[in-house]
């Protein structure tokens, strides 16, 4: 009998959630049955996108259930198997929630190549957030060499790899992050050609302003990952013809801000007049590139061209509190918990 | 000696324009030199883009000057040529301005093959607004068979060629119209499935209500022409993978109601999870389509198997009126000034 520990959420959050929207869980897990393999989390993925899965309305994806599990991917070893695709050691990224432990039918298991970078990895750089960069960059933003890209969340799991991609593709490119140390971070260790602090800037009009200076060329992608002021300082002065990959918007998720922001003909009048095209993707969608993106990013993280930075909580029962963090732009870099 | 009559912007308009902003010059034109010609207007166009250049601001072209003639297109006669490839009675279409006279080298001259239609169409139908509505249903929408298209602006110049197209294409045809009248003729004569008064709702949510009703399959594609309550709500209920025209925004060009609209927490978070793409364009930069434009529609307007509708008003002193009513959606179908 193996027990299985597991965060669930418990209530739904009405803007930021707290700790009391989850709760720890006991289960015992039965045997395994032919076909079957019983795995044990290495390392459970934090990611934006897990907020809209919390509220009761779907979004592009069903919501967890009130008592159900927490979804998520995780890195497992296989520590049982009835399957012969899968042997005892074997080391998988799995969808299987915040869980110690899973039984899998070992669909949707995808076999990690140990010798290519450290497992974590698979959750970050070499993973979903690493395949939202690419997809970001190249097939949403359409990105050339020679222009200028704007991304926010710049050091964050997927900014961080979307600039130095564009970097090795020759673009300029200017980053915007919460805090000295990311911006720092992101200038000296990244590459970015310029970094700012969305927290020093009183308003739009003023990132708008550092922006300006920084983009002589203008701004022909911006990186979408965050909505609030930085969205409002770019969207005025993107290039004609220029393209928005709109991945995400932390800054919003949780209602927060939003009455504030700037307001739709705004928007609209910058799209029209520029002729933007502003494209909104889901990663799961480009399951087509993977192999693509795997095969650009995966040479250069093994030969250290490509750097990756990970914040690290140990144990899952600390998994809400590291998430909360997440939301809130207190971690650096990816956010992983080590589950054991 | 030729006395030219034109339409002057006098003062840049704050908010609606009104008939202040406009003054009537007359001019004598010069003796024409060799490779010149003389053209007489028959019709001048007038179109809801020429708000944007009445103001100070550059949007994708530069402001009218104070003083300077307002821009437009018409359908001209040549009525003295010492340019080859023109003769006397030739008729062409020429972004000559609010004038009643021009003098032309020649360039930016579109000859007009009488035997196809009435004239004036090179100006609705046949011309810029029929080359909108192509471009915007085929190269920005990706319109496609058996698809749902909400068009604002049905009855208008482009609304209702794209309207008629769509049908054409098989697509199943929403629009929405300010007046029972025009959506009448939208169901009536234009084809359209279905046409829902803007003036009749409340509030975006009345709206989309019956968008919802109307559309069991969906939005795949939003033709916008209006922007305010039609934009508001339509785009929560775009379908999954949708693509939105952007063709123009009347409703906000004098910046009424940008205080009420919808705010772009909201259209960004539908763009996102639904993964849209909206994009903004200018037909100007389509003239690579133009003839395949042309090709298509004229046949279909010469054999009467796409109509078109005109509002005509006389005299080009009374282009800033009629202008300022078509502004508030007074004219039904193409807004021509017949100017002699």
């Amino acid at each position: 009998m193996i027990e299985q520990t597991s965060v669930i959420l418990d209530s739904r959050p009405v803007g930021p959630p707290t700790s009391e929207n989850f709760r720890i869980m006991k289960n015992s897990l039965s045997e395994i049955n032919d076909g079957h393999v019983l795995l044990k989390t290495i390392y459970l993925s934090l990611d934006p996108y897990m907020r809209g899965r919390m509220n009761a309305d779907k979004s592009y994806a069903d919501p967890v259930p009130i008592g159900g599990i927490m979804e998520g991917e995780c890195v497992a070893e296989i520590i049982n198997s009835k399957n012969s695709n899968f042997r005892v050691g074997d080391i998988v990224a799995a969808r299987i929630g915040w869980v110690t432990h899973a039984i899998s039918d070992g669909t949707d298991l995808r076999k990690i190549d140990q010798s290519v970078a450290p497992i974590s990895t698979a959750l970050g750089v070499l993973g979903m957030p690493g395949h939202t960069a690419w997809t970001g960059l190249n097939i949403i933003g359409k990105a050339k060499p020679g222009e200028t890209v704007v991304i926010s969340a710049a050091t964050g799991a997927v900014g961080s790899l979307a600039g130095q991609l564009a970097k090795a593709k020759g673009m300029r490119v200017i980053g915007v992050a919460g805090g000295t140390e990311k911006c720092n971070f992101a200038k000296s260790d990244l590459g970015y050609d310029e970094c700012f602090d969305h927290k020093l800037a009183e308003n739009a009009s003023e990132l708008r302003k550092w922006l300006l200076e920084a983009t002589p060329k203008g701004i022909d992608v911006y990186f979408e990952n965050v909505g609030g002021k930085t969205t409002e300082a770019v969207l005025p002065i993107m290039n004609d013809f220029g393209r928005i990959s709109v991945c995400g918007m932390i800054s919003w998720y949780s209602g927060v801000g939003v009455d504030e922001a700037m307001r739709l003909p705004g928007a609209w009048r910058a799209i029209l007049t520029k002729r933007l095209q502003v494209r909104g993707f889901i990663v799961w969608d480009h399951n087509d590139v993977f192999n693509d993106f795997l095969s650009e990013t995966a040479p250069l993280v093994k030969s250290n061209k490509i750097i990756f930075r990970e914040t690290i909580t140990e144990g899952i029962e600390n998994a809400p509190e590291a998430f909360i963090n997440l939301l809130n732009g207190k971690n650096f870099g990816k956010q992983l918990v080590k589950v054991s």
